[in-house]
């Protein structure tokens, strides 16, 4: 097929969106391993996580069986307000880059929470509602995952209460304006209205805040509140799930005009974009079926799969979550305040975590003010002002056309987009001033979050 | 058809993209009237405007019988990066209001900019660009013009140039650092950079600047500078053209389905929108081949079509720029600092301006907390944030649908969305918290507006 006869953007029709999700744990030999309570150390059933997760969502975490979940009828119509997000042919950065690569991204910043998360916000909210609940609560630190749920929530006739992490809540005002509009109660995080954040404030009292403690908060929250469950925006099993919408309408798209990926890149934060991009170009690779590279970019100031270890894990600081195997820096690892936008979790999702120690995905780290660079790039030529998030996927798609450009190969490059940079805007104003810095932790630094790991007999690192 | 062969959103295919812009003047019996010298109330021809305007969007400016202007090739690749913009079936608008009627948005938001604004942008800096000047100069408001002229301005490696009003400037950081990120330099108006801002800093030392003002300063650092134009991102009738495919796009998805739309709505500041989204089904009216209702929505705080008067006035404050034909309330009149967003133009692109007086066309006038109530309710039902602007049409989209529910007609109603709030919550914070306020001008604070009109013999009002 010729170049010209792909067009700028591959739009699915309606009735070719997928029907289901797809869990990819179903096709892999080594699977994850299990959640553990992280006081007894033994496996948590579907009972142990019945007073902290929604009911249909825990069987679907821990299911790693089933290949194909069936999307309620009520999800796809609130994804058809937003979804098929478009796979565009990046033809503007590929001439800019006179790189002989063909270059496609997914984007999924086309809708008011601005990134992926949407995704995975109605499913859990859709399954909250369904079991009867009155609400749910969650945490958010940049703001993506507070603004879809709420959104979510606002679309069900749910209550939501976001504890958003105290630094955030004050700079960005813009962000808990939104959550607010579509009816969410909006927390500093740590708050007097929880035992846990009480502690914090008493023991830190100047305390700006943290994902884990907000984490913390939200659970205990949800625990205490009749008719309320916690839900989390990424790293668990089920976000992955819902999250391979993304690759399933991506390989749709791709199949629909014959093109094969050789490369799919994605930016990894918790890893649910990750996941989600990749899942059924995986699912091809773990049968045998073909074969894929897969590189995961994190930024260099927060390098779980590069540089962390691969073992059991507290989620979140206030230790009430369950254990997870997972690539980590230790919950007590503290990525620095310079570092923009998310991808600062401490952890990642406990598939990916297994399939690069099974390498069967590569990882790489890149620094703050490179990414900015591939951002402002990207947004001039193709016309998107990408999240910065994002942007480290961006990077490193560039990095690979150019190497193409070195050899002459016609690599096909696909990498998720996940978001636009509305919001971020005090880190690109840092980026034009020419204030920004990179930031690599030291050895110390990394020792200092493992050695929080917690000893789990059989999976010492 | 039934419902459900209807998708939630149409999207054109690329080949079935506007390949000419549609001039409604071509088809109109009363053609606006020319522009006029501010001095010698001559009308202006193409020499006259050469040193502030480029040559070829002069000819689209003055040409009132070409009825269809092809759309060069690169303009073309450009609008393939974010259009076809889809057409929105809002059935859960629809569902909320249990409304007989069928309602349709044209939904102009998803890119960067913003807005529709990015049609014209991309447009006028092409033919600067082509023209062999080194870069543009505007003004920019609320600042979606000034972000879409420095994406295309980057785009074609043109230097942009943009006034900002200081109290957006100042108030809208994040706007800035969009123009910024994209390479335009952003100087907050009034400004000591020209002689018009000097003389009015001297005259208002603390002044927090007007649109009229900053339209003064573009013109001038413009006609003073080698290579360089000006260009506006409203009220023009080059821009009216450009917008047009908006409608032509919008009429091109309708057909496809064979549905017809009753009444269509847009709100209107300078009437790019309005007049770009009802251009080809305003030409069917005019031709006699179909009848419509079309509706502008304007804010009660200048209410230009509503309570305006039609004659010629200045376009700018500083009377820099030719005199038009159009309904307004005198370059004098201030808009509320009250009101929220955009809108707050005092006069109407003289196509709109003619068409209104000859009953072709309606308008209402509606007031700024019950469109944010609009607003609120569009984003919890159909899931996007919409501007404070488009947010007008969504007020009396959902008035008209309501009045269908009484009547039991089952009406279909189409109005262009366009563009989303992102950049806006601090009119929404303002909303969330209870502190909007509404504003009606006097008939004093009117007459004041209107004693400054200038005397054109023959064009009395």
């Amino acid at each position: 097929m010729s170049k010209k006869e792909i067009p700028y953007k591959i739009y699915l029709e309606e009735n070719e969106m997928p029907t289901s999700w797809y869990n990819l744990r179903a096709d892999m030999k080594n699977k994850p391993a299990p959640l553990l309570n992280a006081k007894t150390l033994e496996p948590m059933g579907y009972e142990d996580l019945r007073p902290v997760f929604c009911d249909e969502l825990i069987r679907q975490e821990l299911d790693d069986t089933t290949a194909y979940f069936p999307i309620p009828d009520e999800i796809r119509n609130f994804y058809k307000m937003y979804r098929p997000s478009p796979l565009v042919r990046a033809y503007c950065l590929e001439e800019k880059l006179q790189t002989p690569a063909k270059i496609y991204y997914k984007f999924e910043g086309n809708n008011t929470s601005g990134s992926h998360k949407l995704n995975s916000a109605i499913a859990q909210a859709y399954y909250a509602k369904n079991q009867g609940l009155k609400g749910v609560t969650t945490e958010t630190g940049a703001g993506q995952w507070g603004t879809a749920l709420s959104m979510a929530c606002a679309y069900l006739g749910l209550d939501c209460k976001v504890f958003m992490v105290k630094v955030s809540y004050e700079q960005k005002p813009f962000r808990r304006e939104i959550m607010r509009t579509y009816g969410a109660s909006v927390t500093p995080s740590p708050s007097e209205t929880t035992k846990v954040g009480r502690e914090i404030l008493e023991r830190h009292p100047g305390t700006t805040g943290s994902l884990g403690c907000a984490i913390s908060e939200a659970v205990e929250t949800a625990t205490n509140l009749d008719g309320y469950r916690y839900v989390l925006g990424s790293v668990l099993n089920q976000v992955m799930l819902h999250q391979s919408v993304i690759g399933l309408e991506t390989k749709a798209a791709l199949d629909k005009y014959g093109i094969v990926p050789d490369v799919i890149i994605g930016c990894a934060g918790g890893g649910s974009n990750l996941g989600g991009l990749i899942a059924p170009f995986m699912g091809e690779k773990l049968r045998g079926e073909r074969d894929y590279r897969f590189i995961a970019v994190e930024p260099a100031s927060c390098p779980s799969f590069t540089r962390g270890k691969f073992a059991y894990d507290y989620c979140d600081t206030g230790m009430v979550c369950p254990l997870a195997k997972m690539h980590t820096l230790g919950s007590n690892f503290i990525p620095s305040s310079n570092h923009a936008g998310g991808l600062r979790y401490h952890g990642m999702n406990p598939i990916l975590s297994q399939l690069y120690h099974d390498g069967l995905m590569e990882a790489v780290a890149v620094e703050q003010t490179s990414v900015f660079e591939a951002a402002q790039m990207f947004a001039k030529v193709e016309g998107i002002l990408p999240a910065p998030e994002s942007s480290h996927a961006i990077r490193v798609a560039i990095d690979e056309a150019m190497k193409c450009k070195e050899t002459g190969e016609e690599k096909t490059i696909v990498f998720g987009l996940t978001g636009t940079g509305y919001f971020d805007m005090v880190a690109y104003q840092k980026f034009n001033d020419g204030l920004m810095q990179d930031y690599v932790p030291t050895e110390e630094d990394l020792q200092r979050g493992f050695d929080g790991l917690p000893s789990v007999p059989g999976h010492e690192c």
